[in-house]
């Protein structure tokens, strides 16, 4: 089995925490990792966020590995060529329509929450975001003048049965090896759309997954109840636009997202293998960029994730994920997750303690 | 100057906290207080989450009291009669585009925050949402056939200058009042739409508020940063979609849900009155409904607020302000906020003590 990934840094501390990345996939070994520009920085070097040559690899590649994309500098760029939209594009050129993010807290980090700590230890839960549909692809789009010195914005959010149900299964077979709970989340009582959502979730679980308790839950109940008891979740399934905002309300919930992962997964093709790319939570952080102060550990951990789904490597994952454990648990920390009595390190530092641990 | 309210007590626990509202109103003196029907009531009276002769009535009155709509009774009713739409026609009709959530931690309740206590102790932050445009209103929308046994949900969020404008103007003025900072928040970097509120915002700014502060900020990262930080945030202008999940999110992180007011209002008339409906940020609860344990604060609360705005009564409104304020600081508390030590009270007994305390 050919392991050929793309690894694409971006922007920000993107390429710092990319850098100890790639350390750990060297110990492992066996992979064949090329190296290509999105974002700002291919914006710079090319005048697009992500040119057809890379685009072209990243569809070749058995999986793509990403920093993180974006920054003041590229602020006041036009809408299209702004850096987000090569993460973009390569989210919608590969079909990957599920955005797996899940908001674990580690037991050693617990107290790093801003919620109490007993409401978050031994938090743990997935949120599967639909990745290509919704309100970020929809047509029509745009902003138009519309006379008298006015103008106006339009974005279209639009969702078939199709796409519906095919995050939907991939939350339900999720659910399976958890708890066997999945809850749906949409404005049913308000959007058209999110009432079909709801309708096609409903009728999938009941077709053929009886054995997964569904819920469903308004979108505003949800980012509340994210806040009053995030453990009442075991997996949440939501659209493009809903599980940006849910998915970062729960990441922050941990109070440490700079440990967190995810995976943006396609289709199975016949031989069971899905197009894949796997990011960290965080951004491209620029305010840090460039000081050895990042944590790399939520790219590590995205790299651990590309192990298990992706190269069906669950002893070398197990591996990594030990890895970032002891190292945690050492007291070895970056300045965001540092406590009084711990040892303060910064980028590569961590890079050279997972090493070690692993 | 008349003084007419029209109450709208809904479902849920609607009809028992206004009923409590109704006795400080009462204390008060001076108002003619008409009663109709909205949601899930109306349509078991009359088909329809609100009739005609409801909505006129609204459109006449000084002002409206809401209590809450909706509940699992009505959650399968089809879309176009669900308890909600009564709510939305009225703000739709009313033209009461800008909703004003403050996010406010009293004192004697900072403990009951699920954040940690010096995160939120002092918090006092005023969300402006966008009520009348956005998603929930725009056209195309609805739900069709597509063949294939596929169908296809389609809502169209869409912003014109005039409708930013107006609303970003009502956060400037509240911002003036209070710290002279606004953040505005959409997803700029993903939406057209978005990037037309950030740009319009901006220029009013630049044009009448240069002595007021202006951010911009993706909602994503807003969602995150009012749990990392509440406390940073002064006045936060957001549109319908996004003022929904944030200011809930908000609203959650008080700890206490129960005693937040919002008012809605629309433009002013050439006498500077503007048409106005004020609910408790709450829901209709049906759990306890029925039961005398909902918390009534949030819509006397409310009640005051409809006294500071609609009718220039700041001095009856100070009065109700503090007899709730003193209510706490006495310990006396429904289910929702008590603690140990304190008086537990059902909802009638804590209208009996805000009026004591009046
Ligand atoms: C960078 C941006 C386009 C992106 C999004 O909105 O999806 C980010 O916020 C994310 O959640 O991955
Ligand atoms: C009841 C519902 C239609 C409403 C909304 O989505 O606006 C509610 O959640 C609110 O925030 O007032």
């Amino acid at each position: 089995m050919s392991r050929t990934v793309l690894s694409l840094p971006g922007d920000g501390i993107g390429p710092e925490v990319m850098a100890q990345v790639r350390r750990v996939l060297d110990r492992i070994g066996g992979f064949q990792i090329e190296e290509g520009l999105v974002g700002g920085a291919s914006y710079d070097a090319h005048g697009t966020p992500l040119t057809d040559d890379t685009m072209a690899a990243a569809l070749k590649a058995d999986a793509v590995l990403l920093g993180a994309v974006g920054g003041p500098k590229w602020d006041t760029l036009p809408f299209e060529v702004k850096p987000e939209r090569g993460l973009l594009r390569l989210r919608k050129d590969m079909e990957l329509f599920a955005n797996l993010r899940p908001a674990l807290v580690f037991d050693a980090l617990a107290q790093a929450s801003t919620l109490k700590t007993d409401l978050v230890r031994g938090l743990d839960l997935m949120i599967v975001r639909e990745l290509t549909g919704g309100v970020y692809f929809g047509e029509p789009r745009g902003i138009e003048d519309i006379g008298g010195g006015e103008r106006r914005g339009v974005n279209t959010q639009v969702y078939t049965t199709s796409e519906i149900v095919r995050v939907a299964r991939v939350a339900f077979d999720l659910a399976r090896k958890r708890d066997s709970r999945v809850c749906s989340v949409e404005k049913a009582n308000v959007m058209e759309s999110g009432l079909l959502w709801r309708e096609e979730v409903q009728k999938l679980r009941d077709a053929e997954y009886t054995d997964v308790a569904l819920s469903h839950m308004y979108a505003d109940n949800c980012a509340m109840q994210l806040v009053r008891a995030p453990k009442q979740f075991d997996v949440i399934v939501t659209d493009n636009l809903f599980g940006d905002l849910l998915s970062d309300c729960a990441a922050m919930l941990t109070g440490s997202l700079g440990m967190l992962p995810s995976a943006s997964l396609g289709a199975a093709d016949a031989n069971g293998r899905r197009k894949a790319l796997y990011e960290p939570v965080h951004g491209s952080a620029p305010d840090i960029a460039g000081q050895d102060k990042a944590n790399p550990m939520a790219c590590i951990l995205s790299a651990s994730m590309m192990l298990r789904y992706s190269f069906d490597m669950a002893a070398e994952a197990d591996l990594v994920d030990r890895a970032c454990q002891d190292v945690l648990n050492a007291g070895i920390r970056t300045g965001d997750i540092v406590e009084p009595g711990m040892t303060p390190v910064g980028t590569a530092a961590m890079g050279d303690a997972v090493l070690a641990a692993m």
